[in-house]
């Protein structure tokens, strides 16, 4: 099986060796009342707790710790980490000048965290119209950031260049080989802490989460299912299983789900075509419904993206699934939610006196 | 030390007794970001986690698990659960004809639920000015709504008048002596998973739930500290402790804070007076910082009830604390949070078709 793919499992076991002590274990959480609305025994993988970084920021003359800068979206960077380290040689020749990827923001972030505890210049190409929160993040921590347009098109054009420009090296948000053993490394975790589960449900963009979930699932418990959970308005991958053929979004896709844009690639779709059991699409009034749930019901901040999975199994479609599969795993996938769009929410500055 | 007061410790073991089959043992959860920020070692008391029950709403014909409604604020749930089943005699006989409480919102949803599952009918009076979110739980859960206006004063006339029309029995939100109690195993709970804690930081309304902390703590480990926590504009503890006399709030506190606009009473006074360390008062600026930070940095969509506790461990004053006092559990007491105040979402409504 190996071989057909960009990775195998066994680069998953050794991006666990690479990661396992930058990152938590992160805790998995039930809710009686979820259950209820499913229909099935859901188990939530709370990657939006995973570790998150913090930063001096690079104008402070302060070590003040309300000053510090915090790394929002860690969700990515089980793979920034991985992918980082493996450019890292045993001695000190041969670093990196630079690193450069494009990302509506996690990967982007955390590529900017897991580059800088390296101290190695980070360039992202972000498209003009990502949440401000993000780009602001990426700047405070002290990435360089180039705007893109939106389509994946341009996207890769801002980025061939800026890789010229700085002789640096590409690490892709889904389509590096070691961003998708990285993030694999949250199914070892799952099949240990769910022993009974049936199935996980992955939100897919470029694929790379639910690419090296599938790797690791299928090497382990290869009958437990994996299902991709995608924004009907960006399906590109439901399009690709249902044709056989990898089919990118033709246009950019507009959805609420910011985090899932992106279309699957050359590296993710041979991963999806074998091992992904089924995709299943949602509507935006779906994954709003199922973001607010989360959030009124288990408290937990989720971001849109992260309600793709929970709409997917709270969809009509998915009512269709045997009812034997019955313990369902949902990756929680990211926390980065835009709080300035609540009314009395202003930017976070700390009162004074300090 | 038991004689002086409404409730000794014996009560809340008793509580405990009563309440452990229908509550959850609420996580404890950390941040090493809230640390830094608070150079302390943060707990979290996650009480927003606690047990929520669903109700098929009254007007349903349909026993679909989309339709059912679910109790938000469970966060009294403790407190509620304590009074009901002290309520119900082991024969049939002297059922109470009703329950009536006046309470912002979280007692009114918990008792409800409580009466509810005792065959109860529940008379609760609200302030007009109470959250929607709080009142529409409170009717579609078949509990009557009276409203008041935002003065205790209007508040405890209004109750008065609904207790002798229905002969129901008062269950103070937070003077019931079996209220306290309930809210006090919490804090039994904190000193089992949190063996190294050295204070407690409790948001104080009412004061049933520090009061009942206070209790608990005194009790078991007399050197671990109970801190209250409170808005600036809602100072009553505060002055109370400074006059060593009871000292209500003069007029109806304006604060983001809306579950504890309420004055301690004579129940709750004297125990805080003697047993409660120090009240740290925070203003309404720190209260939303501190939310939001908790929002941003945990994921956790805590109210700002809520954050009331956290702001007070950030707080300026805070720092005059002991540096020795160094694990500090804050209690995160509500995730009550109006939703509909963020931009894109609607009230809850599942997409179809179904």
């Amino acid at each position: 099986m190996c071989a057909q793919y960009c990775i195998s499992f066994a680069d998953v076991e050794k991006a666990h060796t690479n990661i396992r002590d930058y990152i938590h274990l992160t805790p998995v959480l039930t809710s009686s009342i979820l259950n209820q609305v499913a229909g099935r025994n859901l188990f939530f993988k709370c990657e939006l707790f995973q570790k998150t970084g913090s930063f001096k920021p690079s104008y402070s003359f302060t070590t003040r710790p309300e000053q510090l800068l915090f790394l929002q979206a860690a969700v990515m960077i089980r793979g920034a980490l991985n992918a980082i380290r493996g450019l890292i040689p045993a001695t000190l020749e041969g670093k990196p000048k630079a690193v450069v990827t494009h990302s509506s923001g996690n990967h982007g972030q955390a590529l900017t965290y897991a580059a800088k505890l390296e101290g190695i210049p980070a360039y992202i190409v972000v498209p003009q119209a990502a949440p401000n929160c993000k780009k602001l993040a990426i700047q405070s921590y002290g990435a360089s950031i180039i705007y893109s347009e939106q389509s994946d098109e341009s996207r890769e054009k801002v980025t061939k260049r800026i890789m010229e420009e700085t002789e640096g090296i590409l690490v892709h948000p889904n389509q590096e080989p070691a961003v998708i053993a990285g993030q694999g490394t949250i199914a070892l975790e799952v099949l240990n802490q769910v022993p009974l589960v049936d199935a996980l449900v992955v939100p897919v963009g470029g694929g790379g989460m639910v690419a090296g979930i599938a790797i690791t699932v299928k090497a382990l418990k290869p009958t437990v299912k994996v299902y991709a959970a995608e924004p009907l308005n960006a399906d590109d991958c439901y399009q690709s299983k249902l044709k056989g053929e990898l089919t990118p979004n033709t246009y950019p896709p507009e959805t609420v789900a910011d985090g899932v844009k992106s279309s699957i690639g050359t590296n993710t779709w041979p991963i999806i075509r074998d091992l992904v059991d089924d995709v299943f699409t949602v509507t935006e009034d779906e994954i709003k419904y199922a973001t607010q749930l989360v959030w009124e019901r288990m408290k937990l901040l989720i971001e849109p993206t992260a309600g793709v999975g929970v709409a997917a199994v709270l969809s009509h479609n998915f009512q269709t699934v045997s009812p034997e599969v019955k313990n369902i795993c949902i990756v929680l996938s990211g926390g980065n939610v835009d709080l300035t769009s609540l009314t009395w929410v202003k930017p976070a500055a700390r009162p004074g006196p300090y």
